[in-house]
């Protein structure tokens, strides 16, 4: 096979102008040209965010887990904070506040479900949670938390809700000011579609207020820490607390250019449209998807069931049909599935091919695949 | 759209292995690092085209129709030079001995049609003709020319013979030594998979003896002037007529290690299957292929007749779905067809991808497609 | 000015061949490509840091101050940390540790000079340290801390010696092994070379067996974290904790094979002569360096005193003229002195370059220099 | 070593943002992405020319000698062409008219100087001649020929004026207009800046008039067969004659963009300042210069007469230093100099690494060079 296409669930297929914008040999972390780039990518991100010029933006060497940690910046000893988790990276919020001297309390779901606003309104009334924390797009199934409801129903009861939107943040439709979030987070190799190793938040005014020498963080993630650089380079003034990665910074700011110029309604559609092109064609094949229900599609990782096939092997074959997929992750699900990624610069013909290669492979490895029904599905589906 | 597919009928869809081996800024013409990356073209070049030790191969700065041009090296003032043309890039040959003091006939075949061995073999045997032209894949209908079937006719009625192989080789099955041609050519950016700028030949002992200073050639395209350099830099030594294309030469370079790695057998098994899929898909949407039989079907170009559709919508369209075709060229067929170009890093997504595309597009411009079929056709020939 | 040279602290000018290698669009943290890659770069890192197969080497995302931290992983509550500080980045331990329940203590050296081995054994001497840090080369001032005979003093006193290699890996002798140290750490856009995101580290089977559930460490830069990751993907199979920096690892691995193909000792020596030009060009043309004595004097940085100019002018003329050097960051020194990087690719052209621009910079700026005596210097140097 | 310069006669050290603008992988010829970047170089090409207007631009497939060759398309057979010879590349002008049935003939100078004005009046004036080739800088010797002067007396007796300006147009002045030049040509590769694949053109309304059938020209290097496609292309329409080189057009699309950002005035006086620099280092250390008189002297090329030492050897032992030069190629010089070419993106800190470099070099191989002298005379010119 030639040319791959990468629908793992980040880094996933990346477009090289978004590489080729990293490719300085001269530029230092003091120079105007990094402090432009850094100064546009933080107001962009505001806008990524759906926050207004009340949030501040942070681009933070690391990525996902590092950016979630960073909200101890905002919790002192003993407080008490509300894990809402749907499987691994829900349950990544419990491993790091592990480490913490905090009480934390969890409202887990069953693979392929979502925890019920409901539920957690019943919890958060309880009126101790200094924190709530929610997992808008759960990467290891797939499965989307209905962000907005559970957010209506408990905004009056807690201090500071934290979004872990690593999997949803340029794919999903995010709103934090409208739906009053103090800590959207992303990571760059998502739905941002840029290499790896960056962290991106937005904090509110509350949140904000919230950082102090008090706090249970440590140094690196500290917010506390990063503030004032963040808020210098947004206004093109040179700051230093640690070298930020400047070449991906670049390639982030391209990354973000272009989705200006596609305009982040369209991005939004044509991940909705791409996701349920994928699922059509995997029902038409014969095949279940790990989210049990509509209201928990994502438009961003299709989780799928497998009858016979061996996931390993599915990716494997895969692989050598020039498409990569992700492995399924949650423990309960073990050998039983595999992921499809579907972020970034993903588009209709990365569909058509990832259901055409699995069609093939999936019927080789004697699972009860209708050859040429999926694909068929989806082209109804985008001839509609 | 995002990141596209680019079928045209070359430049293809590169590699970007192939375009960063050109990112170098400090490397000269006369550099040890350069020299090698030519040494190594020009001896992979021999094997590329079928020929052994005796055959000395030639990259020159220009294309294809430089390298066709450059036969004038070989060919005195009266010289008899008979042309077999299948259309436009076999008329291309007409179009450049009408500029110099030769005597040049033609046999034509119609659009579709190639021109059979019997008829070549017929005129050749008059026994006046210096050189004998044939188009192994005419570019503008993707036929293919039997050349082994034609060559085993007439090859010792005729001095010379020089076979156009710009959309066979790297493609089609070429055999310079045991068909013996005496010159074989093509261009960088067809199934070679670099970008456009090189014209690549391979020159018989035969072909070699004709360099003179009486040939009708000119000055920068005539061989003689050329023999040198390639014969200093393929044994590892700087030299100089003309500023070579030294980023674009170790771009040629990656792709010749590339299709190394490959396997040129393989590389041509998968232009087979990947053009016999185009072909499966087109037919069982329910369109006809602009070459008339099977034994004019090429690897890298499959014309496609529209029946209703407008061709240049076709294009337009497909663009805006991320596809790019080629138009069709053939003025008997002008505003009747379209071409897909299917070379260099062309794989089974790609075809999957394009017929998708090309199954919404038409149908959307009023053609009688059967939404589905195409596809479903490809997968079963491919899961087959 | 077209081209710049980057002589700043890191990242410094980066030879494109390093950059190019990150520009990847399909390539998955779970491939085969990626894991050889980091397997390559953990091994060599090994070398790098004069380590053995006991040691354990780690790439983690961030930079040097995450390095830094994760040190917190071998520490428990309560335990007595000596610091041994030069400057701005020793001083970094004493931020870093104040935020976790340990006992600090630190010996400070002035501005321009290092604490003596001599002060470090009296104070280690009273057997209470857990774990004592060392800055080899601190980098707002340039000065060496002579690492070895520091720990040759100490070693049996202390249960775990942690040097700060930030701008010494790379360009001085580091012998992790040889010298006894527990940790040695470093960051990727310094002396290696490639562009700033990851820290790198290796630790003694000492250190290993300090990690615990019981350290103070919070969760991402917990080295137990990470070790699983590690040593999965040095033996070749594909792994996950938080996503890895897949684009910079292969930067990392390019330049790990460019320092390969030089020669470790050939790249410090490399290191050596160009301090020494940089230093007796500075000197010439009568300034003083930071670094009080020659014992002081590093192989990566200097610092530049200067007279009557203005540090902040001398950089931007300086990048109008196409070089960028470094400010100066001690706040000792604040206003009086700048730096110069002379780390990874840097070579002799960039002295001579360095050396002139300073020269008909700081005349401009009425700094009473010898204009020709710096260059003349250096050519004498080199030419010995 | 690590990273290199560049100071051959071209391609020279690159910028990596032009090398970068051709990293496409998926655009085709009839692109409107390409078709654009076709439009704006070719617009600008004129302003580079000092054309208006009424010229028409030409960006071809080659290099220098092919544009040169071009100029037979204004040719008929037993038309009298008058060439002014500096030297190499003047006779190229020569062996490429010998190919074709015109009456040639030659004024030549001695290596070193330059044919002056009132000689190639005199020739001129018997009012026989079609047309006058002159060469702005001769390549081989760095030699200027006066280029305003002589036209100021010839213009009015001979029809069509040519002007090489291979080693000059991007660097010295050019008035294709006020000069009333018919005809000016260069390659990309030289002080434009970029990689080498193509000739570029600017012919006045005079020439455009001598195109025809009647030509003696051959097909490929017919401005006649061009002519159509670049003035589609110029209007921003697709065309096709030969398959222009894609990314190379990219690649000086970038360079334009960036001599329209430096100003071409700005330029030009940065190449004067680099020559005279250039020029003051060797002179200070005791050497001579090719060109004898200051008249003589170019913007772009330096040859340098060499007393001991062997040319070969100064080459060699310069690359192990970091710098490419290029040999001398002009016969009479064989073996007693090499060249310094200075063209493009050319620096002050690349002048001074030159003449550091060559001191040290030189001394070792036994010239008689005064140590720091030269880089002192080019401190001091600068400075001043």
């Amino acid at each position: 096979m030639t040319r791959k296409i990468l629908m793992h669930v980040g880094p996933e297929t990346l477009d090289y102008d978004v590489l080729l914008a990293g490719v300085k040999g001269d530029v230092g972390f003091t120079s105007k040209e990094f402090v432009d780039a850094m100064s546009y990518s933080l107001k962009f991100l505001r806008k990524l965010m759906g926050a207004d010029e009340s949030y501040q933006p942070f681009i933070i060497p690391g990525g996902g887990t590092s950016a979630m940690e960073s909200v101890t910046s905002l919790l002192k000893r003993g407080d008490k904070v509300l894990v809402v988790t749907n499987g691994v990276f829900g349950n990544r919020w419990l491993d790091i506040f592990s480490r913490y001297p905090l009480e934390v309390k969890a409202i887990r779901a069953k693979a392929g479900y979502y925890v019920k606003p409901e539920e957690v309104e019943e919890e958060v009334k309880k009126g101790i949670y200094t924190m709530l924390t929610l997992t808008h797009v759960e990467t290891s199934t797939g499965v989307r938390e209905p962000v907005k409801e559970v957010i209506d129903r408990v905004r009056d009861y807690v201090d500071l809700i934290v979004v872990d939107g690593v999997s949803s943040v340029g794919a999903e439709e995010v709103k934090a000011k409208d739906w009053k979030v103090d800590v959207y987070l992303t990571a760059s190799q998502k739905a941002i579609g840029a290499p790896p190793g960056a962290g991106l938040l937005v904090l509110s005014q509350k949140a904000l207020k919230m950082l102090s020498d008090d706090s249970v963080a440590g140094y690196y993630l500290n917010l506390k820490n990063w503030i004032g650089v963040m808020q210098a380079m947004e206004s093109g003034k040179a700051s230093y607390f640690s070298t930020p990665p400047v070449h991906l910074i670049f390639m982030i700011k391209r990354a973000f250019e272009m989705i200006e110029a596609e305009g982040l309604e369209n991005r939004i559609k044509r991940h909705e449209l791409v996701a349920s092109a994928i699922r059509r064609g995997i029902e038409a094949m014969g095949l279940e998807i790990v989210a049990k229900t509509p209201e928990a599609y994502s438009n961003t990782v299709t989780g799928v069931m497998l009858k016979r096939a061996n996931p390993a092997e599915v990716l494997s074959l895969s692989i050598s049909e020039g498409i990569e997929f992700a492995p399924g992750v949650h423990p309960d699900l073990a050998g039983k599935y595999f992921r499809i990624g579907h972020m970034g610069w993903v588009n209709m013909n990365d569909v058509i091919s990832a259901i055409a290669v699995l069609e093939r492979v999936l019927k080789r490895l004697g699972e009860p695949i209708k050859l040429g029904e999926g694909v068929r599905a989806v082209q109804e589906l985008l001839a509609s």
